[in-house]
């Protein structure tokens, strides 16, 4: 179980977030690929609104933070590359392999994440203004171009470069989960298998378990109307 | 001179591109990680309708691609990456200063280039769009927080991590160029310093130089009208 208070790996992630955000907030990378790599870490919980200083930390306010020993660093792409050093399972360590699966890591990232996450912003963020509604057709469709450029490169192979899984399907995976407010990817069968696959390893589905399990435990009460049983009106 | 029609590392390029993209198109940033490191290079020119082959051997139709050997591999944050491991002066070997410098690369890519990517859409690609003259004051809003962000973090630094240039630099500079059609980083001016200070090294200009004197070769001649000349009417 690589959740341990006393590991000397740590990870920054939210308290809290809101219904649409969670299972997808940045920190599920971290804690994947730890667990594929079966490395234990904490967890340093923030609250939404994080303190000024976390700023020194993380210049864009975000999680997740990776902190082990002297080394502190942001970005889950760096930080999931950091952990797959670490890790056959996540990252050969022949260079040709090494760098097409760090390719892909950037591919997810600058290729196709924005273009995705442009349609979560039009979608839910700004759902009621005018320049989302004009715009939603042409942002699905340049989405569906990303998606078909994955699903022909892929064809019926297991993961981006074959048989073997790597940094770049963790994050690809993790990127293509942000259409889950949509039924888009059902229309690609193999990026839907593909996704599924990501979904069903045991790594995942514990990392999945316990970003959710913070998030249970957290979760805002509803303001209680005092009963005031008993009192003399 | 790095450019040599007999070196072992080939990269991808466009024959030629309209002036808006002059200068930025991202085998920019493989030129200038090249140059820094020393490395001979020669050039596989594309035309503007790349073969269908080519999504073969990059599935988002884009250049860089980068052959060194058996090793061929896509997208410019991977490749400078590939060529800072053969160069200290882009890449620290020491763990903690290379993962410093991978993270500023993610970051560039991930967390600022979307945003300012976003608003060449807006000004460029789709500027007659009544949704590109709707959302040009918010996506303008959101690229002044992200160079916020970063001019805060850079403060009176050289470079991201101080006082040594990485690839994390190399990344953000040639990110932050995309912005020459405005001037919103002249707005912040340790940026704007840090912008001229990246293309002031000699590696960037000779870099820009040799996309832009493919350009020039290049360049399509306006249709030619006959003159006919010596022709009986």
């Amino acid at each position: 179980m690589p959740l341990n208070p006393n590991a000397s790996i740590e990870i920054t992630a939210f308290r809290w977030v809101p219904e649409f955000a969670q299972g997808v907030v940045r920190d599920l990378r971290a804690r994947w690929a730890l667990e594929e790599a079966g490395l234990d870490y904490k967890v340093r919980l923030l609250d939404q609104q994080r303190p000024p200083e976390y700023l020194l930390e993380q210049p864009f306010d975000q999680v997740p933070i990776l902190r082990d020993g002297d080394l502190q660093i942001f970005e889950s792409g760096a930080i999931v590359q950091y952990i797959g050093e670490k890790s056959e399972t996540l990252l050969p360590s022949e260079t040709r392999e090494r760098f097409r699966a760090i390719q892909w890591t950037y591919a997810a990232l600058n290729s196709v994440e924005p273009a995705l996450f442009n349609l979560v912003l039009i979608d839910v963020f700004y759902a009621g203004e005018e320049w989302a509604k004009l715009r939603r057709a042409g942002a699905e469709e340049f989405v569906r171009l990303k998606l078909q450029r994955v699903s022909d490169w892929l064809g019926d192979k297991h993961w981006l470069e074959g048989d073997r899984f790597t940094i770049g399907d963790l994050i690809m995976v993790t990127s293509l989960r942000f259409l889950r407010h949509t039924d888009i990817i059902a229309d690609f069968p193999n990026l839907s298998a593909y996704v599924k696959r990501g979904e069903a390893r045991p790594a995942f589905r514990r990392a999945l378990a316990d970003q959710l399990a913070v998030f249970a435990e957290n979760e805002p009460q509803p303001a209680i109307i005092p009963q005031q049983e008993g009192a003399a009106a």
